[in-house]
């Protein structure tokens, strides 16, 4: 039986969870109270105005899904999809392809068009499959996809969205608080995002957020939604004045939530963001110069997120394991076609630090040969 | 902003979350580490472990799902449910309505039964349920409902559920590690819980547990689970030796579960249900005294909540508030058919104590007129 007093902390620097602030952890053991209790009603309150500071939106109906990041991303696609429903999926990695498949599951008449791993769609493309084969109720887009390290052209690509007359979904998971995410700014029509990248809060919660215009959507639906546990219609009610009781909520991740995000709006979104690029180019260096290379389009290279190949000849998993074992910094593997070929290296929130940069660099120069 | 370091904390006594041990919190603030580390890995390995012993089972997919009792409900029904499939849902209160809810939206041909408030179903009813509108896929009833503080006759009902070649699937959110819940023993094939009642874990996962005809199912599905979230058969293989990643788990929530589960074993499950059995004999003793009535039928009382009406001329709400203002105690207010009638006074895993039922009696004294 493991003795979790004795758990090795490590440094996380692979693509998510991040280092978690001892001041998060510390207020998540804060004694659990009632789902209804008024104390917890007020830092559910809290986080609705935080999260519309970090995403940047006056949304109403903001809130934290009581799941990972990939139950916001159902919680998305199921309340604005009913079946039959004509829905553009933008695939450019794992994350676009899953959306893919969590829209099929909800009925949807999915159209996906693809790009090359590591590269972005430009909005004449999207614009394009609308010409093709829309118009789309729904567009569907990861903005930082975590298994390239490419971030998508958000803003131009939302006005050919809207131009079709199509609501946009964003999936901003990996993006939010360590980037330029603009809700509003864009004209985001249903944003989610999870709390262990570089919100730097353990995982277990999905921040997610619906414009008017989705909400207008979600409120005029003729099917019930596919997930009772995902339903936005009921969850609102939870969340908002009405404080109609749905599920439990998750008292004590909610806590560190709250707590993570109060550290985000300390930082201020500017110095977080400038953080983020200036640590993600001191790893690009050291990486570059131990012979790593970057395996997105270099113009749309996300800072936190750091897809990268081996030098030739190296075994990607021993030396993983080694980085691991031996200096307690977690990377991560490859995912999908970059399955042991890559490393996917995190620099988010708590993680995106010198003392990270330098570790990780030192500690290549110890292993590799 | 709430400061959360000033959370006033409660003598939590509603239908959950109960009072969470010291030792959990504790184990929640653990650093987080990341989801393939080989240390979490063994921390799933030990709650599947512990898991099989609480539920009374050595069925190999028994895990804990990444959301509230309720995603464990859904999570049970999705995956052995496609659409047109029958089911069978008893409903005795809030919570069978929304299994029924649930089964609804994942497509099932769904044949509803109903009871009063606070009675049981007799294994003779279903039968009869299946003689007419039989056979079904699936049987789903609530083993403790919450909402009327009732328990059903689950081993009887399971034979005739059986004896004509359906699945049973149980809700044991309210009574596992309460009182007995014999998943082997009783035949059922898929049982869900939450971990905020008497395994006293903060809320946030839903352990639950397949038997081989349940798996058997699940493996032969024609379409794909509705849920991409809950789909057993991707999350299996995360749990299962592949470790093939699917979602990020909730890291520091399994470390919270991981010790809840260590605490009951310790306690070990006769000697912890006898402790909910005697709490509840002294509890109902004191409020009988008072002048409350309990509502469930006398021989299937659920130990851990007592659903009671106030006495007569009493105003529930101002004495709910009057009883968290002035002595930090939580109770539930009634739900569905009890709403503004009753309360719910959850004796609950670290809230079954003789502290517990001491402390409300005498806070009643105070405010009963």
């Amino acid at each position: 039986m493991t003795n979790l007093s004795q758990i090795r902390p490590r440094m996380l620097m692979g693509p998510g969870p991040s280092d978690v602030n001892p001041r998060v952890l510390e207020a998540m053991a804060r004694p659990t109270i009632g789902h209804l209790d008024p104390q917890f009603l007020e830092i559910l309150n809290d986080i609705r105005t935080m999260l519309q500071a970090v995403f940047k939106t006056s949304n109403k109906l903001t809130l934290a899904v009581s799941g990972c990041g990939s139950a916001g991303m159902e919680a998305c696609v199921v309340n604005l999809i009913e079946p039959g429903d004509k829905m553009l999926v933008c695939v450019a990695g794992v994350f676009g392809a899953r959306m893919k498949d969590v829209a099929e599951r909800a009925g949807a008449d999915v159209t996906a068009i693809s790009v090359p791993w590591g590269q972005v769609f430009t909005a004449d493309e999207i614009a394009e499959a609308i010409r093709d084969d829309g118009p789309f109720k729904v567009v569907g887009i990861v903005h930082a996809e975590t298994s390239t390290g490419a971030a998508q052209p958000v803003e131009t690509i939302s006005r050919v969205v809207h131009d079709s007359g199509g609501l946009l979904l964003l999936d901003t998971v990996t993006s939010l608080a360590g980037m330029p995410v603009e809700v509003d700014g864009w004209n985001v029509d249903a944003c989610y995002s999870g709390t262990q990248k570089c919100l730097s809060c353990p995982p277990g919660l999905s921040p997610v957020t619906f414009s008017a215009a989705a909400e207008d959507v979600i409120a005029n639906r003729a099917t019930k939604v596919a997930s009772w546990y995902l339903d936005m219609s009921m969850i609102r009610q939870y969340w908002g004045s009405e404080r109609l009781y749905h599920h439990t909520a998750p008292i004590n991740m909610n806590y560190a939530l709250h707590e993570a995000l109060r550290i985000v709006l300390e930082e201020g979104l500017p110095a977080r963001w400038e953080r983020h690029a200036r640590r993600h180019e001191a790893l690009k260096s050291g990486l570059e110069a131990r012979g790593f290379r970057y395996l997105a389009d270099p113009e749309h290279q996300l800072p936190m997120l750091n897809a990268v190949a081996l030098p030739d000849g190296l075994d990607e998993a021993s030396l993983r394991k080694r980085l691991l074992d031996e200096f307690a910094i977690e990377v991560g593997a490859g995912l999908g076609e970059y399955k042991g070929k890559a490393w996917r290296i995190g620099l988010m929130g708590e993680s995106a630090t010198e003392k990270h940069v330098n570790g990780l660099l030192s500690a290549l120069d110890a292993v590799l040969p």
